[in-house]
């Protein structure tokens, strides 16, 4: 008798050691999902969105293009964005343009410099349930992603505009 | 004998007044024919070559886009452009996002407001002759174009970017 009940709470405390283990791996699984490691393709044909510049540490001026289905809900103004939709922003340093500079006589022209990083956001309701549908990217000019540390920051920032379903980005006519 | 010598000449001065009638109404046709009056059709989905922002005067942040002609030109760095090329300014007032600023807790962001005015590059060597093989073209936001005046702003400003056929925006990677 004595001996059954240790084998029965060995056995439920393995059972509770093996749930936790689950747990925890479903958890890394959740936020790894949420993580987009494979640069979309043909993005860089994808339509217009909208252009950006940002100042702070960033200096950035930037592109949002979006592939056919993020195009369509834009225009329809659908919300939420339906699974399939990707946006991406290509980032670029804010770089005055001494060429142009020359010609208009004056510093007051800023173009794209150099590459600093492309990001995606890929919707897929059922894939990032956990971080709102949104799948995040993150990639350096030579298509290396994002380390864990810092996609864990794209989801809280962007939980911020949930009013228009975690998208910043709103249409230039 | 006397006659026949008036008669000459009233002929001789028809013809030198008719020719100057001529050359000047081909002159008006060639500063009117530099003007692109209607707006190109499906413009807005048209791929992105670079975006802009100008301060000066202009205040603007602008994409720049251009049908496929150009994007093909842009990416073989094909110059001068072929005939049929056309390229897109789209500006908009450089405004700061009082919703993105309150997210980064910082005044950082501009994004498009108003539109202020589309312009237009269309290539075609022989109607545009006169102008480098360009026609220009100006919309405002209700699709009226821009006046004689200020259309003839254009060729001579554009004209300093000889090294690239005219055009100052360079591809964006």
């Amino acid at each position: 008798m004595k001996s059954s009940i240790i084998a029965l709470i060995a056995i439920a405390t393995l059972a509770v050691a093996v749930g936790s283990t689950i747990a925890v791996n479903a958890h890394a699984d959740e936020q790894a999902a949420a993580f987009v490691t494979q640069i979309p393709s043909g993005y860089r044909d994808w339509r217009l969105i909208s252009v950006a510049h940002e100042e702070g540490s960033l200096h950035s001026l930037g592109a949002v293009l979006g592939n056919d289905v993020a195009i369509t809900a834009y225009r329809e103004k659908k919300l939420p964005y339906p699974d399939g939709t990707i946006i991406a922003a290509l980032h670029y340093s804010h770089t005055p343009s001494a060429e142009n500079n020359q010609v208009f006589g004056q510093a007051q022209s800023f173009v794209p410099g150099t590459p600093t990083n492309i990001q995606f956001m890929v919707k897929d309701s059922a894939k990032y349930a956990a971080t709102g549908g949104w799948g995040f990217a993150h990639f350096t000019p030579d298509g290396k992603h994002g380390d864990s540390a810092f996609m864990k920051t794209c989801f809280p920032c962007h939980e911020k505009a949930k009013a228009t379903d975690l998208v910043f980005t709103h249409y230039a006519p």
